[in-house]
Order: structure tokens, then sequence, then C-alpha cells
């Protein structure tokens, strides 16, 4: 593995190859048990599991510490490497080295602990709108993150928060995102309006009649993420509270759950699931297990699941294979699932108050709302406090509205409450980055749509592996995208999109 | 955890403790994936699934063959322990060290290849009764079999075949098992064409009608298995090809497989994995994650399978509530649930070819004839080329009867394909064990089979749970027995169980 003709013998860079890929199956086997966890585990088996996950945790970190991986990082990269998988391999190397050296462990345990705590108090502040019952532990998080910012910063030669964001997606910054998401809000504000009166103006969407027997919609998302191009001989599809993609790339698990008065839910998640799945199973098999044939980051990966689940799932197109394929499914009146009505039923746009269940043109908005936040919390510019507050503020300037509630307010995500900041501008810079795909491949795949009507997937699929999934880590963000689609991440292409859907 | 307040500080202790500990998490995290493995994996994680328990038992290994271990286990040994739970600990502990340093790593390496080729070739073997096919491979294991127990002879103090042995029970040699399937041979020699007689003198048992839906058959096993006493908030019950008991103590996962012309199978095969299950559930909380909080061995944890399974499930008590529940669930002719039918058809016995499908009078017959042959083959006194003949002459000197293929002969387990010499006994030692622990609790408790009778196990459970299971692995087998029921083991409450059940 990893012997690219060009390349001279470099035994430091193997010993280094040799441990992370030891280090990346002690990823996996943590993996499967986190799967397992959400989707089979008993309650009682809670306690254990955290232990086991904590000692496996230990026994990586130990491993990446150990004093000859400096060593043979300088070493190994004393030569000359022209292959540029292995160059840009040992940079990626290098980069978790640092990360991991610049936190010392006494912070990173405080961090556990502290997080755990956290978590554990927001799910019940959560249900009861209590913001001050986890104020004083959210404070001692926030103590925690400024601090493993502060140290992340000089190490990596990154402000602050972009040394967070670096965590989940390498090469972006916040330099990059404010413009974007200033652009974006500027957007909202004229379209938002008008994309509604134009909703306002059409039949409302009828809702098919349930009930939906939860083994004929696991039938119909299996057969679904099968059509997608999932294979089940390297997958599971499963149930769990929080919908997600875990696992590996040879054996990927996807979960969702099942609503029996709405079959939405369940066959829209389990399609963005598979996205997500997709570009794990087309990771580049020779460097499995290296930090390289690894995803490229978060953004990258919301990218993957939206491009199958909004961009081409709920378009036009799709829809009308789709409406066919549901009727056949689930029978009675095919009004509801004729394309022109699943548009409208599964287009909607409208305020809200919680980000998971936003339509993809207000969804942004949520998103600005958190960056910004997470951005003044770190700097210390927003003190915890004030939280509740700047948040009511910040939605209401963005869409108009005021949270009745901290739970329908900033209660409402795990993130911050379990020590995560940095991750939401991913999500939409996913997005930005799933619509210029998708305009790429129909300058690529002239017939695409014509594809999408027949419930083909595959040349837009085979698209995406050659382009993205097969890239891994090669490349940052941007390069990424530029060897994707011509040019770095562009918000046209997703305003573009908008424009197209909601207000034409 | 584990400071008595008969004890003095023993730092080394206290360092062993947290080592075993760690140790034994990561033997967690891999039973979970081999549960996993069996009952959820698609068949592309397989070879992912082989580099990640590698990776767990390297670590695990490491953990136990650091320089340190040794120091700490002599110092710890240094000082007075009056304490008896942590002095049998750490003689546990010394125990698994000595077995651990006494083979070369290199050995433990070409044993861990040799046994996974032989068994890959063995599974095709099987199938196609051709045990030329797997011979060369077979006796490639043999060889470094004998070489493992010519390593650990030495260091136990033991004979090379009850080195072996010690991996799977403690305390028990080939010298205590000789005299016991001596005398067995000889009790069925008499009892099987006697109760064979008395069989055929009696009406034919009528079968139960199917189709038996998966569905009710699982509802059922999990009714029966929490009945026993499984509480599922720690346990799960699911499916695998070849039904087992795994997980870990606060969160148990029993498998089973479903015939939907037979309910038998599920269920009876339930209640012997919730037997299994009971145990794990039932070791001392205190010594969780140390040596001497584990099972006792092989042997007893088989005496808790048939116990619940044998002893009680089948017993005349039991039969009569658990036919009135069969007809409530599968409803129909209610002849064929009567106590005295299924008793004639779940204790039906018969001259039979395989081990796994035989009845508990001539299972041991089959335990006999492997034991007998393994000893041969460790000793060097057969050679794996003669191993049909000797197995059939074998079988024909005990049964009466000669398989007609070695798929029915030799080539039916896997234990021996897979590198696994002196677990055989285990089987009918449990079973003998069993019969001995029933008849203690019968005169224990008194009402016994009144309470059977009505579905009420909890009385035997917790006399189980305080005699055997809360124990751990403070004592050897034979001090088990002795604490349980007054005397070391003694086969003959197991021929009297017998002579009951099927000769009178």
């Amino acid at each position: 593995m990893n012997v690219s003709p060009n390349s001279a013998p470099n035994p430091a860079y193997d010993r280094l190859v040799a441990r992370f890929a030891r280090i990346a199956t002690i990823g996996e086997a943590g993996a499967m048990l986190g799967w397992d966890a959400a989707a089979m585990m008993p309650p009682g088996g809670g306690t254990a599991r955290g232990d086991q996950l904590a000692v496996l945790a230990g026994l990586s970190h130990g491993l990446l510490l150990e004093p000859a991986v400096a060593d043979d990082i300088a070493e190994a990269g004393s030569r000359p490497e022209p292959d540029p998988w292995r160059a840009a391999n040992l940079e990626l190397i290098r980069h978790a080295h640092v990360r991991a050296t610049a936190l010392p462990a006494d912070l990173v345990e405080a961090q556990a602990r502290a997080n755990a705590s956290c978590e554990q108090v927001w799910r019940q502040a959560r249900k009861d709108s209590d913001f001050d019952a986890v104020r004083p532990l959210l404070a001692e998080v926030m103590h925690l993150v400024r601090q493993s910012a502060s140290a992340l910063s000089p190490a990596l030669g990154l402000a602050p928060y972009d040394a967070l964001m670096d965590g989940y997606q390498r090469g972006i910054t916040a330099a990059d995102v404010d413009p974007v998401f200033a652009d974006y809000e500027v957007f909202l504000r004229g379209a938002l309006t008008k994309a509604l009166e134009l909703q306002e103006s059409r039949p409302a969407p009828v809702r098919p009649q349930g009930p939906f027997p939860e083994a004929a919609q696991e039938a119909l998302c299996r057969r679904m993420s099968a059509l997608v191009g999932l294979d089940f001989d390297y997958a599971r599809l499963d149930r769990s509270t929080h919908p997600f993609c875990g696992g590996t790339p040879t054996d990927v698990r996807i979960t969702t759950r099942y609503d029996t008065a709405d079959f939405a839910q369940s066959l829209l998640g389990v399609l963005h699931e598979t996205g997500h799945a997709m570009y794990e199973r087309g990771l580049p098999e020779a460097f499995r297990r290296q930090p390289v044939g690894g995803a490229a980051g978060m953004a990258a990966h919301e990218s993957q699941s939206l491009i199958v689940e909004m961009q081409t799932c709920r378009s036009d197109a799709f829809l009308g294979f789709l409406g066919t394929e549901l009727h056949a499914t689930f029978g009675g009146d095919p009004a509801p699932y004729r394309p022109e009505n699943l548009a409208r039923l599964w287009r909607k746009i409208g305020r809200g108050f919680i980000r998971v269940d936003a339509d993809e043109m207000t969804y942004p908005a949520h998103v600005i709302l958190r960056f910004r936040l997470e951005q003044a919390l770190v700097a210390g510019d927003l003190v915890v406090a004030d939280l509740p507050t700047a948040w009511n503020d910040g939605l209401h300037a963005l869409l108009g509205i005021t949270p009745p509630d901290d739970t329908r307010g900033c209660l409402q995500d795990i993130h911050w409450y379990d020590g995560a900041f940095g991750y939401f501008p991913s999500y939409t810079l996913g997005a930005m980055a799933a619509a210029q795909l998708m305009a790429a491949a129909r300058r690529g795949l002239p017939g695409l749509d014509g594809e999408l009507a027949k419930g083909n997937l595959a040349p837009l699929m085979t698209w995406l592996r050659d382009k993205v999934h097969s890239a891994g880590s090669l490349m940052g963000f941007n390069d990424l995208m530029r060897a994707a689609t011509g040019e770095t991440l562009n918000p046209a292409h997703f305003t573009a999109h908008l424009t197209e859907r909601y207000l034409t």
C-alpha cells in the first residue's frame, strides 16, 4: 500500500503509515461501538460502553503521542516525496500530531468530563426550557473551549476560532465564511418574502393519508437507498432516535426513525444518510485507514448528503419517478403522489424556530446565527449568561421571529453543550457546495435530469465518486471544489438553485 | 473497589487492578465486536472486523506483557493479603501472566494464522466430507498446539494436555476426568439399551403442527427468558447462525435461530443461553473486570446453561406450566402441548452421529470420544491422518454406530479446526455439575418443584446467584462445587437424574 514507483524508500514514513493504520483501526472499533450504543445497546450497557470508548480513545491518543512520532515525522519529511498522495498523507499526519500535542492531557480530560456533564444536564434543561440549569456547566465548557482554542491557535498558525473550525473542516476560516454568509443574509431578506408570496399563491399541498406501516417504510427506504447505489453487502439500515451515518467504509451503518403517520421523515432522512454513506464507500481504498484516505471534512461530507437528498431526490425530475414508486408502495389516492404535489409538500418553506426542521432556504439563517454567536463566545465578546437574549435578538434580525422559549431557542442543539464549536458553518458550506457540484454535474452529464426522471442515479453517483469521493483528503475543501467544478466555493450556485426552485 | 478493611495499602496490587480493568475493558470491546460480527455485520465488513479484533487483541496482549507487570506481581505478592478475594485475584493475575509469558510471540501469531486458515478450509471440507482437503492444515494446527502445550506445561506445572484444559476450566486435569468418563461409559452401556426399550414401549410423541411465525417465536423466547430472570434492560436477544451468549455482564447478548416448522429449537436454545446470561449477570459487581470477578470456567458456565435448559425447563414440573403457555401462544390442538407429550418429544433419546443434536444421555459419549482422541493427538499417539478411522472406531465402541461419512464424523465440530483442544470435557463436566447443583437446590429449597410448576424460577435463580454466580472465580471448580453442594464433583447425581428421567 502507498508505495508509488516514484517514491524512494522512506522507512520513517512507512512506520507512520503503520501507526496511523493502527490508530484508525482502533477508531473503527470505536465507531462500531458508537453505532451500537445508538442503535442496539440496552440502557444498562451505557456505563460500561462509556468506559470502553474512553479506553479505546486513550489507547489511540497514546499511540499518537509516543515520542517516536515526532522523530518519524521529521525524518520522513527530510526526504523528497514526489508522490502527491504520500506527500499529502504525511502533511495530514503532521497536522494530526500538531493538534494532538498542542493540547495538554489534563485539558483534554477536563474537556471530556465537562462536556459529558454539561450534555447530560442539557437533556433535561432542554425539556424544561431551563437555561439557568445548564448555564454554569456551559460556562465551564466555554472556559475550556477557549483554553483549547488558545492552545491550538499558535500551533496551527490560525486564529483561535479558526483553529476550532479546522477540527471539522480543514482549510476554511471565518474570513472565508463571513462574506459568504453576509451575502446570503442580503439574498434571503428579499428572496424569502417573495418565495412565501409565491407559495401562498399556489395550491396547498395534500398530505398522503397513512398509516404507513413501519415494515413497508423500511423496505422502501432500503430500496431507495440501494437505488442511489448503496450496496447492503457493505451496509446496514437500522433505527435510532437521532438518525446518523456511522461505521466504516466497508461496513457503513445508517439509521433512521419511523413515523407511521408520515413516511417522508424516514425516506428523506435515509436518502440524506445514503449520501454520507456513498462518500464513505467511495473513499480511496489504497489509502484506507490513512488520513489522506478519509473524507475531506464535514462541509465536504454534508455536500454529499445534500446533493443526494436536496439536489437530486427533491428535484422535479426525480419526484416524477419517486411519486410512481410511492403510490405503488402505499396505494390509495394517487393525487398526493403526483410530483407537483410532492414538490409543494417537501419543498415547503417558512420561518421557523428549529434548525433541523428548517427548509433549505431558511436553514442557512439558523447556521449564520450560530456561527456569529459562537465566534463571539469564543472571542469572549459574549458571555454565556447573555446567550438566550443574543440568540432571540439574532433570530429576529435574520428571520423576523422570536422563540417563545429557550427550548425552541438556544437550547435546541446539542453541539455547544457537548463542546462542539466551529462545526455549524459546515452545514451551509455543504449546502452551497452541493449546489455547485450539481451544476457542474449537469454540465458534465448533459442528459442527467432525464436519467433522474427514470430513477437512474448511476451517472451522477459515478461522477461524484470520480470527482469527490475518490479524492479522499488529497486536497483541501477549496482545491477539491476547484478540481471538481472549475472554481472554488461559489455561493452563487446555491442562490441560483434556490431562485430557480422557489422564485420561479 | 476491592479495598477491604482488612487489607493494608498495596500500591503494586492497585496498579495491577487498574491494568487488568483496562485489559478487561478492551476485551469487552472485542466481545461486542464479536457479537456484531455474528449477529449484525454485513458480509463486506468481515475483513476490516478481523483487523479490528486483531489490533484489540494485540493491545490487550501488550498491556499484559509489559515488564512492569512481573515486577508488580512480585511486589504485590510480597505483602500479606488477608482478604480472600484480593488474594485470589492476585493469584489469577499471576496465572494469566504466566500463561501469556510462557508462549513466545511468534508462536501466538503462527497459531492465529494457522487456526484461521484451517477453520476457513474446514468450512468447505465439512460440506464436501473431504477430510483430505483440510488434513495438512489440521496437521499444522496440531503441530503448533503441541508446541504451545509443551511451552505451557513447565510454566504451569501441568502435563501438556492439562495445560490446555487449564485454559478453559482451571483446576481440572485429565486424571480427574478419566475415571469419571470411564464410569459413565459403563453406566451408559447398560442404561441406554434399557432406556430405549422403555421409550419404545410408550406412545410416540406428537409434534405440534406449525407453521410458527418467527415473530411469535421471538416474543415467546423473550417472555420465557424474562421468566427465568433475564432483565432486558441489560440484555438483547438477536439472531445468528450459531446461537451463543456474548457481550458483557451489564449488556448480555444472546442469539438464536428460528425454524418456522419447529419452535423447540429456538425456545430451548434461548433457555440454554439464558442460563449462561444469568451467570454473567450475577457475577460479583465489586470485582467487575478483574479475573476473580469472572466466571469460574467453561464447565461452570455450561452447568448454568444446562441447569436452566435441561434440569429445570425440561423437568416434569416446568413442562406443565410451559405447555399451557405454548398452547396459549400458538393455539390449535392442545394434545401436543400436554406435559407428558412435551416430555416424550423433548426428552427423546437415541443413538446419533451429531454431538449438538444428541440427547443428554448420549451427549457424554460424544464428549468422551473427543476427549480421548484429543489427548492422543496432543500426546502424539495419534497422527492426524489416522483421525477419521480412530473417530469411527471410537464412536462404534461407545454407541455401536459408525458415521457414514466424515461430515457426520470427525469433520462435524469447529473446535479442533480452530485450535481449541481441551475444551470438550467442559460440556459433560457442566452437565454433571448441573445435576449435582439441582439436587442440592432441591434439598435447600423444599418446595422447588411446586414453584417450577407455577413457572416461578425465582427461588432457584436466587439460590444459583448466591451459590455460584456471585462467587465469580474466587474458588476453583471443585471448591465451588463443594461450597455450593457439600461435595466436589460427584457424577452420581447426573446418573441418578438420568435414571429417574429415562429408566423409570
